[in-house]
């Protein structure tokens, strides 16, 4: 028995462009998303992923600013209120698109409905901001630490293993910060902002890794973008150029959720492994075919080429190509598989998955209605 | 009964570059390929596959250079026996790789120990180089049906039922073509180098889909990149700076082959049609558990952007990216889905499928050992 | 003597992003800027300057947000009254600013103290809304024509001789778009969202060549991207994926104008026309020595690569790369010279010269304090 | 009194792409050009400049297969003999050539003619294959010390003062080499292949200012890519896959040259110095006017990005573009710059300026027929 139920919904809107809030609005217009209930919008926007993705700080101004008034909050509000994570990079397959996250909790504690089983559920926590010379350092693993343990009560689950992903949203550092940094007499741990990008990805999932107890002892701080054996099987985190501080999404299964969905997730070894989506699909009880029959709400995966330059055993040029990142290279080619399994391109595919499950693969999680 | 049979062998190897040669001399020097056999070279070549891709020639040449002591010739002459195609473009997990057909025959007619079972043979025939303005047009278009015939007799193969798959390479246009073509009064299909490649191998894979019957009447020339209902199943042209003629190789199973090897195919309908692999896959004996069992030599798939922009319904943004071209993304993406499916990057995905498969689609053959 | 008098205002502001308005707000905040008051701005973006160039629309909607209360206007309604042109791509030395140009106009005919020199105007006039069939064709050049003139009148200047820049922006097809028009049942100029770019930048110029009296006869509609030797000497268009209609904003001297400015202008013949620079600049009574002195308000160029494939007679490999597109070359190597001869890269260089100046070339014009 | 003289011959051919050779086989067959005579051959080809950039090899593959016959040398002993710099990436307005450099010795001393007047020479030397852990680092720079020196000495050069360039050919890391040094238990200086083209170009610089008594203290391996006050004024390096040791080539005037060529350089301080440009010019002779009357040989200027992320006070973008690398962009626009004032493209413009020259600027040298 519990003194709260929460009720979540999911709702998957497919943009015409990262400014694009018309889907949005059209769903608040005909009353089937409540604005104050939402508490996370995860979306894919279709710049190159990369340091100068201006794409995803657009599309959280253009979201800001949409539900500023029906929120009677400030655009700035807005974005302090909701989690909002914009994956730029919808190469190949790969479509535009924002997952909405609405939960509302009841004081009264009525029974789900499912027995035993757990359903859906979402919790949200900020980290402070960042100096720029703590980006893919100890203080950026810590203080994410304590965000995932304040994300996963505020999502009502106590159990590490209900979680099944753990999106972040982290900073990067540009030239402009890295001088900051520099004029205060401090060095950041890169001077490039696109490796940045790897170390910033690379300790907030370390960060998760430890929050979640998938690591025997605590990360040092030299073995982050080095020690590849440490990685989690559920974080997932996108690097962008419009915020200072990490923001950390749980989504796992509650006892005290009454939502119509469920979550579940596997790993994928390699960006070739079919197998572990096909898992990952069969944990929520979907098949490749039933795909496309309306369960399935979103797959969410981490792609990276992997380090070692190889896919079991031949080798890959995305790590040597100086004109198209590798990011966006794994993005599309996961997309490509991802998008096979389930039938649509609007998955959310996202690039760099340094500690996000072993490496040259990550984690794949899938959320479907029951 | 027939007058003749045909020894064919297929063999997989890897390179390190665009220039390494080391593991088909290594080959040849183990003699597990007799050069004089060699046939055709179907390669991919870790460039970007646009006009000013120059690991194709760079490739090109280095094969040439290397097999010209074994086979007592001059480079140049090399070039003009054994058919080379080298697509460029490994986006993702895509591997370079060379695919060496070596083909022998016999005058004598034994059986093939198959039974009424058809075995895979291959043959190849040039067109006359063409002019600049004559690219893309009918003049490529009817040069092709007769190179296609001519490859058909060659591989011992009479029915096109039987044909599984036409490789063609074929020119493109560049800026001193372009030129060349307005100096003598002429304008060519296009001014645009990126778009000529298009031009090129749509009208080639034309003149494929006619030269095989799959078309009821006769393509007219502005029918070229318009009319998308007309395609061939199994043509796939890659264009190439480094040539002005187009090479036509035929693969298809005949009865007059003794080679341990099948081929079979389907069309793709779309970027992410999976069943169409596991079709492909199937057509020659194999399930996806199977392919790696050893059995599979080579996947050869087509990959384009849908052109009317969308995927089953979700927009992709591949046709409007001005960074990275429609091609790249393509092969990124089908290239995840068929590697993911194979169990393995070293695949043939070419990019470009204009008139090869439907709009978006494209075909995919299967070279097994029996 | 004349019935009223135009003061004119310019001002260069550095942007630290495409959604930074801050240096903006604080010139209207101190005074600088009398928001009223601002009839046009043109910027510079860090985007690719292509089709998937966001960065233009980002800048556009963070501008029309920003100055939205300060005019007691919705965003929308100051999209139409201000003229925006946000033109993408700040390849090399380029620098991401905006130039905002403000003008006043009193009833009264003062003398504008500089007996008979005109000082610099600007006037500003739309186009009504194309189909996207409409871009690149007639209707485009014919539109253009009559807003050329109605900016003309607004700018106070009626000899077609004291225009020296006409700035357009003009919209470009996107997949949607050219689908939208096949839906019903017509085609556009092109399929292709980066060629279209060059087909309305090409008819805008040739129809501002067509209103200010620079070309004798009529422009056919197949002579777009054709006819090289037709040009205007002074247009300017940018090609953005948020407009469907011409913005006009001419620039001259006006004898009806105190401003504390003047304008002038050359024509590049090549991309490596540093004599057309030197021109320019001297037209305004500058040199390349005086630019840096604080006098040099800003230059505006076009550039574009040859499209016969050779600067002065040596090859350039502008057209023939297919992964950076031929302005973000032309945009780096022009702003380059125009750089080294004013001391900044703070200058408004923009990219696809279609029938602006010769083939290769294009305008530079210098506003200078006089 | 000297008891050798030496000439040294200069000819910039142009060339149609990485493969050709013709304009260098012409030239030889027309006799203007001695095969055995050629020391060093500096080219620009038309690749990206980056990792994955083969045309350089591919172009000198090219040269080596061409020169062989002529020298009765496999090619790979031609390359051994020659000293082959290909820099790749000829953006915006530059022009893929050769420059070739041919040098006789005569062991007796006539006068030169020219009195006082030193002539321009060339000298050659070679340093051991590195380690890829070698790269960057203090072996590096001891290597390349000793090479200068005996390079100075193959010239005739015995004043640093007369060194006016100094070329480098190095290595850079590939996903390959960097597993090779882990294998042996070694770690790299970076394993990012792009960035270590740089720490192996800053390292070559720095040991270049070494060996000319630039530099007042010795250079320690922690100062590479973070000590951007210490530089070399004359060095040029570029790296390129295709080798493992570095190709030093000191180029300067010699009392003991009978060439009718003079060297003289500048240094830029920033990427839009035109006085430098200038300055460099009028070193031998020649002003931007002059330029074009044929007495400019070739000019070689270095190019990067600014690593504080401006020039002049005013924000540059390109070491925050994911698309397109920083040396591209530097390489267009100093190549602008650069080819406006000499009225050329064909212009070598190499990029990645670390350590040569101040952060943002670099060298640039001049060689004019007297």
């Amino acid at each position: 028995m519990t003194s709260r139920t929460i009720q979540v919904d999911v709702i998957r809107i497919p943009t015409k462009g990262p400014g694009d809030v018309s889907g949005l609005l059209g769903l608040i217009a005909g009353g089937k998303i409540e604005p104050s209930s939402i508490r996370a919008v995860l979306g894919k926007t279709e710049g190159n992923g990369g340091v100068n993705d201006f794409t995803r700080e657009y599309a959280l101004a253009a979201l800001c600013e949409a539900l500023a008034p029906h929120l009677r909050l400030t655009p700035r509000a807005v974005e302090d209120k909701i989690a909002f994570v914009m994956s730029g990079g919808t190469e190949g397959v790969l479509s535009p698109h924002l997952t909405v996250f609405a939960r509302s909790t009841a004081p009264s504690a009525a029974p789900n409905g499912s027995g035993e089983r757990k359903r859906l559920s979402i919790g949200i926590a900020h980290t402070r901001d960042f100096l720029p010379e703590e980006i893919g350092r100890k203080a950026q693993m810590d203080e994410t630490i304590k965000a995932v343990h304040a994300a996963m009560a505020d999502a009502g689950i106590d159990n590490p293993r209900d979680v099944h992903f753990v999106q972040i949203k982290c900073p990067l550092l540009t030239s402009e910060r890295v001088e900051a940094a520099l004029h205060r007499g401090c060095t950041t741990v890169t001077t490039n902002g696109y490796s940045s990008m790897g170390y910033s990805r690379g300790a907030s999932a370390l960060g998760v890794a430890m929050a979640l107890g998938e690591l025997k002892t605590e990360v040092r701080e030299d073995q982050v973008l080095k020690d590849w054996d440490l990685f989690s099987s559920v974080a997932s985190s996108s690097a962008g150029i419009e915020i200072m501080h990490n923001v950390v999404i749980v989504m796992g299964n509650s006892p005290t959720s009454l939502s119509p969905f469920v979550i579940g997730h596997a790993v994928m070894r390699d960006s070739i492994d079919l197998a572990a989506v096909v898992e990952a699909l069969s944990s929520v009880g979907l098949s490749a075919a039933d795909a496309q029959n309306g369960r399935l709400v979103n797959i969410f995966a981490k792609a990276e080429a992997s380090p070692d330059g190889c896919v079991r055993g031949f080798r890959h040029t995305m790590l040597d190509d100086s004109d198209v990142g590798s990011t966006r290279h794994a993005r599309a080619a996961v997309g490509g598989l991802v998008a096979g399994l389930s039938g649509t391109g609007a998955v959310y595919v996202s690039g760099g998955a340094e500690h996000q499950g072993p490496p040259g693969g990550g984690p794949v999680a899938v959320i479907a209605r029951v």
